[in-house]
């Protein structure tokens, strides 16, 4: 059995080598700016801070070392997302993977952990919203100047995330006991093909489930709507399997607006994580 | 810049990604029972033993550990060849990358590292050929039970590679003071494109350059030749960038053959590690 840190990288590399994945780079499409070998590069940066997690560091540490060495490649944010739901199921899998350890692992952090995860945005070009006004001292594009005010407030990173429901499913992850990771899990569990195959498949199923909320932030709740939309209709007719080429025109047609869904790649990381733990999906 | 065990595991994963690879697994390419997902955990598990390495290990003790690590995947032996080139490089990289300090690190080998590597072959179905009759109790096949006769002899790590030089280009570059891996590097450097495509690039001329000896053991000389031949003709016309389906052509009928020229594949590693190292590659 492979340790869960070796276990969370791979879950990254499984991610970004699913093809295809409509809109995100993968086994077979860089973007312009952002290459496959920017996620290879950034998931190797990754595994110390993950290997701290495992080791039963704090999560805001452990996330902010994984940032951190992510972000040493040239394709700036790859997978911020990914390890901000990564961090605290690798920290769950020291005692049990299950949901109810996670949400335990997730309401203890504290305000050093907020702390640290404002220190992380340093690293690292993330894409956000503006805040609502009362939250705009805790803008995370701050990084560490919020500090004080995290602290004033006694916020932990529990709470930061807390407030950024609805509007961010990594977060919303965080509040929800995880449930869409589960989910992902089980659906590749029970999926069929290799384990590309199988990525691919589960990122088109979660990608029907909700409107990807990055594609909300950067294109507004019409478009992320509208792909939801589409990915649902191929997925109901299991359109992989029976008509691929529909799939890739989907995907071609999202490259060419600038359309990459990826809050839907960092759930998908984050099931890939619990199936390889849970050995249903063995490599 | 990335530390020298992040950097060998990433030149492991960019290695795999390099497309086209004639006759190789690489980023559009899974053979029937070695995908691509096997390289990518097989990257992953080796991570443990190249950090030993970086740390100051013994070659033999680092070797046995990245092996063991690298084999607990699926798809059996993926990068053995290129942990045997790329183990003493990180070891070098802790004064410097260097020829002579490389030279330096492998003759500095012991029988104990002699006895790790013989116990490496445990873990992994390595292909080897039938050894000449006065090495016969030392087949590497026969894994921990030939240490004895290794104490007995005296051989150190770097004797018995030296006694499989001709034959084995990975033992090859022990002896030559790793000079086809500097090549390959200060190739990579003077490539242009993106790291998959100067790696698919390095990748043919290496083969242009000398007969595969994983070729040569699993299909006769002959064979090896014949690939050799023909990837010289790719590599001197540039066929990459001009006639890209005539190289599509080539690893469709090598595949089609089985013919998997790995020992190239394995010297491509090592150039891009050095190549990451030295910072003439950057991801």
């Amino acid at each position: 059995m492979r340790p869960p840190a070796q276990n969370a990288e791979l879950a990254l590399l499984l991610e970004v080598a699913g093809t295809p994945k409509p809109g995100n780079v993968d086994r077979r499409r860089d973007l312009e700016e952002l290459r496959f070998e920017h996620f290879l590069a950034g998931a190797v940066g990754a595994r110390d801070g993950l290997e701290m997690a495992a080791d039963g560091a704090s999560v805001g540490a452990a996330f902010e070392r994984a940032v951190g060495g992510m972000a040493a490649q040239g394709g700036d944010n790859t997978q911020f997302g990914a390890l901000l739901l990564l961090v605290p199921l690798v920290r769950a899998a020291r005692n049990e993977l299950s949901q109810p350890v996670v949400e335990s692992v997730v309401e203890g952090t504290t305000v050093a952990d907020a702390a640290a995860f404002y220190r992380a945005f340093e690293h690292v070009d993330v894409f956000v919203s503006d805040p609502p006004a009362e939250m705009e001292p805790l803008d995370v594009r701050r990084g560490s100047d919020a500090v004080p005010v995290l602290e004033e407030r006694g916020l932990t990173l529990f709470d930061v995330l807390d407030r950024s429901v609805p509007g961010d499913d990594v977060a919303r992850e965080w509040s929800h006991g995880f449930e869409r990771s589960f989910l992902a899990a089980q659906r590749l569990a029970d999926a069929s093909g290799t384990p590309s195959e199988r990525t691919a498949s589960v990122f088109l199923s979660l990608l029907a489930d909700r409107p990807d909320t990055l594609v909300v932030k950067r294109h507004g709740e019409v478009t992320a709507r509208e792909v939801t939309d589409r990915a649902a209709e191929l997925h109901e007719r299991d359109a992989l399997e029976t008509d691929p080429d529909s799939v890739k025109a989907f995907a071609d047609e999202l490259v060419g607006r600038g359309v990459n869904p990826g809050t839907t790649a960092d759930v998908t990381a984050a099931g890939l994580f619990i199936a390889l733990e849970r050995e249903c999906l063995e490599i």
